[in-house]
């Protein structure tokens, strides 16, 4: 049993290629639920969205979310009609929309809404959203306070970051199937995708009971780093480590997670990094992380999972963590 | 100035025709919006829609609801994550739904949202819901009372019809619009649209502010027979009056509005009813009524507008009408 914690694209990616190493069923993936919003009357869910299409094959590669051979009519008739239009909802996406509104709106927990439309495209991990609570992250910049989709979508980004809140995480409790997945006596790691450390991983974290199930573990936590010769591979995580001061690299991230993972799966193009990287206290392992296809997201996944059985038979987890 | 009251898809081609005749702005089409109802999380409008879709030019004409050239992708993908799919809704047309939906939850009325949704889609005419409060039309039938459209598109109009209510209907106020409109100054006519006379109809005069500014009219209040040769054009109406113990026939819809209107256009199908319903008090005006495209409907129009005139000129309007 493995468990992938997991934002938007990157997380998407990695999880698929777990899947498709791992055998049905071994794999859970906990994915960052703190960039849903309301929007056009939706309670839409992108990073959870983003992984149910791409574990479910249907993604759109190109653009990075929604699903492939999409159609937008309804996007452009409500242009006509003077709508908002920023946040774009294809056709066939907004049946996803349609029925996890519905059934929120029934009293249904986000988790099993969640497993069933996961269930109906396919999708044979168990694909868990962090907490069936509302947590939603703000972004503080110096134009002020943004929603996250805000600032990520209509103002791509470009404000300035200050610092990133997740409102609502204090009284979130983690969804229990997660709980369940971290406690299972099979688990043999956790995976932490190359998500963004800010806005996807961060509010995993932020989530009490959840960071605690995973502090608590006794498997290896690995991460793959997402930020690759000094970017980001997708999305605006190089501009945010920037703007915090961070250095934008590899050993940033390893920084970042210090006491927190076990192991940090790096580039080929960041072998340099390495000494530095393990003096923080965690395993390193460096291969080729891009995952540019469907045999490229596996090989990274079984490169990930070989690592961390490797941490596992040291009795290498936890090494850097304080204990709580 | 005329104002026309229209349900579904007669009511629709009707006022269709008489846009296509009159100077711009001279047409307000008051609309039957009992039938509007929640469904997958919309504010649905399905007669205020057909009649402006129909006068956008846009409507699809063989299905006799929603728009031409029209996708399926959001409800076919709707169907495969097992979502209800017995109500239709078009890609485009979808659009629609969730601007009103948006609009109506932030507190705006159905009447300027209708009016503003209209005038993106190029309408002319006044297009104005009979009210901004709900009136819903509940249909007790020998299986139980049945929500309108659960009766009309669900069932099919299968169970037998009891009786039509409208819950709601003493609470609401008329659209501020169709009071304005009626008591224009320069109103020639009314003109009461082909449409069902238990569902389209009877709600609109189920709103008491709206009858009353109709039967103070100083103006000849005319209708056409949703009924042509025994059998309805489009619809369950002959099958309700059926049901009701009514004539399926224009006379039957002439005794139906026998005191609420001064005139009754039926077809030349119908010619040797015409003394018959001339002696219920009501004036006559027989012509060929079938709108099979733009000629047929616009030549409907000028007929009746020309009937309304000549009934005008005469005084005779309200014969039949007992004071209030």
């Amino acid at each position: 049993m493995i468990v992938a914690l997991a934002g938007g694209v990157g997380g998407a990616r990695l999880s698929a290629g777990l899947a498709a190493t791992l055998p049905l069923k071994a794999l859970s993936v906990i994915v960052n639920t703190a960039d849903d919003f309301q929007h056009l009357g939706f309670s839409i869910s992108p990073d959870l969205d983003t992984v149910m299409y791409t574990l479910a094959g249907l993604e759109n590669a190109e653009q990075g979310w929604g699903l492939r051979e999409e159609t937008w009519h309804a996007m452009g008739a409500l242009e006509k009609l003077g709508g908002e239009t920023w946040f774009r909802l294809g056709d066939r996406d907004l049946a996803t929309h349609i029925e996890r509104t519905r059934r929120l709106a029934a009293g249904e927990p986000l988790s099993r809404i969640t497993e069933q439309l996961a269930r109906a495209l396919g999708v044979t991990a168990r694909l868990l959203p962090m907490s069936d609570d509302p947590v939603r992250t703000l972004v503080e910049t110096d134009e002020g306070t943004l929603a996250f989709q805000d600032y990520f979508v209509r103002r791509r980004c470009e404000p300035r970051l200050v610092e990133v809140r997740f409102a609502g995480s204090e009284r979130a409790r983690a969804a229990p199937a997660c709980i369940e997945a971290l406690a299972d006596p099979a688990l043999e790691a956790i995976v932490l995708a190359p998500s963004n450390p800010y806005v996807s991983v961060a509010p995993l974290f932020s989530v009490s009971e959840l960071a605690r199930a995973i502090d608590r573990r006794r498997v290896p936590l690995v991460a793959v780093s997402p930020i690759v010769g000094g970017r980001a591979i997708k999305g605006p995580a190089a501009k945010m480590m920037g703007e915090l001061g961070v250095e934008v690299s590899a050993l940033g991230i390893a920084r970042h997670y210090a006491g927190r993972i076990d192991g940090l799966v790096i580039d080929d193009a960041d072998r340099a990094l390495a000494p530095a990287i393990e003096a923080l206290g965690m395993a390193v392992l460096v291969t080729d992380t891009i995952m540019r296809d469907g045999p490229s997201r596996r090989r990274l996944a079984e490169a990930t999972l070989a690592f961390a059985g490797h941490l596992r038979r040291q009795g290498r987890w936890r090494v850097g963590v304080v204990s709580a």
